[in-house]
């Protein structure tokens, strides 16, 4: 099953609600595009490929929704609606890519109004279906990349959840593991909303994959003594010099790994590369409800004293210096990125 | 009321149970020096100095145990209870150096049994009590180095909760505090106990000292975008070229710290100091059980899959070239720490 997907029976945008996992798996279904964008604030669907997915099906809802008898009426609603989904969350750039990707689809119809309705389903249904091919183009690249033997550390949850299916960084590790390689993957919990404890663990138990959960503040300690060969994550928006904003806490992990002289990587479809930023200081940066900091029980208690407050940034911003390399569909890109990020975007 | 203390009415041990903190304010009382081991292997008691001051009252109570009838019975009795206290927890160096502190007043004890009881008891209180009084002057040589409108980030906890009272690292905020400048302190939750989302807000709230929560993930983000002054922490030992084991994630919050250019600063009295140990690779790192990490509930759901495993260090150790200063009672020592660390250290 594909993480968000079109159910061509009933019409609606369906999704596995990530909130849910590991405890329960139960597949969301929406038939209005605001509702859509409210799942994704709302996080039942993450990740910034899947995210882009979820949005381009959410536009082809709204046409379905909208009451235009003609083509003009229906791309000025397809137009608000992309306005809706467009500020649901502003890190992942692949939400404005999908919905740009969109839009232009949209300008190119000449024909009815069903006609556009038709080629916005299309082009949605395109973009995750070429999602997952691009996935498993990344999962090759990046599997060069790693040994037989090789103890690495994740961040978050990039798998098959993260996507429409088989994963950024995770589906790197995945299929370096059918290619036959041992692999232990230590697992960051990602707090706030502990991504890698809740997701990345289940995808790894079901992938028959070894692994451990470890607090986020470990991984220093294992990199540092010695027991890590590779780190690896996603991103959500990479700048046109590298710098990669991924989930919060990729800045500290990968500080730590270029002390110790570890490889750090991060996985992305270019379609996450923004070119139009120059530096990741130009990223916008989503801060999220103290509620995800302060809603945590530890053995059957609250954690936080009652009022207290709590700040909550979702993503950091990591440098270009302190990645190794950048892994996209079209092959392996190293330092200099600003060089050599372009190479690889097709305009 | 003291973190832990003497009852003279009933002769027990007691200590305010932290692990209920902060639903419940809950003292546990102990009249086997067994049951102190527990306590201080279960943390119901942490941090170091406070590990050192209940050690000694454990001994007050081995004393008291004891059904010696003389002195040199009453001193094998002394040392079999000493190994069991010492084995509780390796990493914080306070309990060896309480235990053996009891162990050498217990050998210039020339007189009955009872003499040796009563200086065992008298010899804890003194730890006790010297514990508060070294606090208070690390405070002030602390708190000089904070400046009015700082932003600090703290990790875990070092209050009057980590002591007898009045604390380490917090204590040099409270007193800075007190001093009138305006503070603000952004508490790492310290994963996986959450010792700071638990302890540190709670005993800030009580101080009515300004602060915010963040994940331990968020710190690198505030220091990166210039929103931090200040790194504070305690540390569980010291070796002599001054690396920092403490709390796991001080190291990659160290990190943090050096690569924006941000001080952090290491609080600890000079009984933590371990002048035996060239080296930080040489104190044993704690490995706790994985249960508290997997322990975790997330808006009333368990966080990581049935059948998760989990790795869980407790502590990790900071390299020297990461710390700016180490703040101790006998003042503040700045690099090269190999140097000046002995010239505070008395012999």
């Amino acid at each position: 099953m594909r993480t968000v997907f079109w159910d061509y029976e009933t019409n609606e945008t369906k999704m596995i609600d990530q909130r849910l996992l590991p405890e329960t798996l139960a597949i969301a279904a929406y038939h209005r595009h605001a509702d859509v964008a409210t799942a994704i604030r709302e996080m039942v669907v993450r990740g910034a490929p899947a995210i882009g997915a979820a949005a381009g099906f959410g536009m082809a809802l709204a046409a379905l929704e909208s009451k235009a008898a003609d083509a003009a009426g229906l791309r000025a609603d397809l137009e608000a609606a992309a306005a809706t989904l467009r500020v649901a969350r502003p890190t992942a750039v692949n939400l404005a890519w999908a919905l740009d990707r969109m839009l232009r689809a949209a300008g190119k119809v000449d024909g009815s109004a069903d006609d556009l309705r038709e080629a916005m389903l299309n082009e949605a249904q395109r973009i995750a279906d070429e999602d997952v091919e691009i996935n498993k183009r990344m999962a090759e690249h990046g599997a060069a990349l790693i040994e037989d033997g090789d103890t690495i550390i994740h961040h978050c949850n990039t798998g098959a959840l993260a996507t429409v299916d088989w994963g950024t960084a995770l589906g790197v590790i995945r299929t370096a593991y059918e290619q036959g390689k041992r692999i232990h993957v230590l697992v960051d919990e990602t707090r706030p909303r502990l991504q890698g404890a809740r997701l990345t663990a289940w995808e790894l138990q079901q992938y028959g994959i070894p692994y451990e959960i470890i607090s986020d503040n470990a991984a220093g300690y294992f990199l540092r003594s010695g027991q890590v060969q590779r780190v690896f994550f996603g991103a959500d928006r990479v700048a046109a010099n590298g710098d990669v904003a991924n989930k919060i806490g990729t800045y500290m992990l990968s500080l730590a790994a270029h002390d110790n002289g570890v490889p750090a990587y991060s996985v992305v479809p270019t379609s996450t590369i923004d070119l139009s930023l120059a530096h990741g200081d130009e990223i916008p940066i989503e801060e999220r409800t103290p509620d995800e900091v302060l809603g945590l029980h530890l053995l059957g208690r609250r954690v936080a004293p009652e009022g207290a407050g709590a700040r909550n940034p979702a993503f950091d911003v990591t440098p270009n210096r302190l990645v190794t390399a950048i892994v996209t569909e079209n092959g392996v890109v190293y330092p200099p990125f600003d060089v050599n990020l372009k190479k690889v975007v097709k305009s």
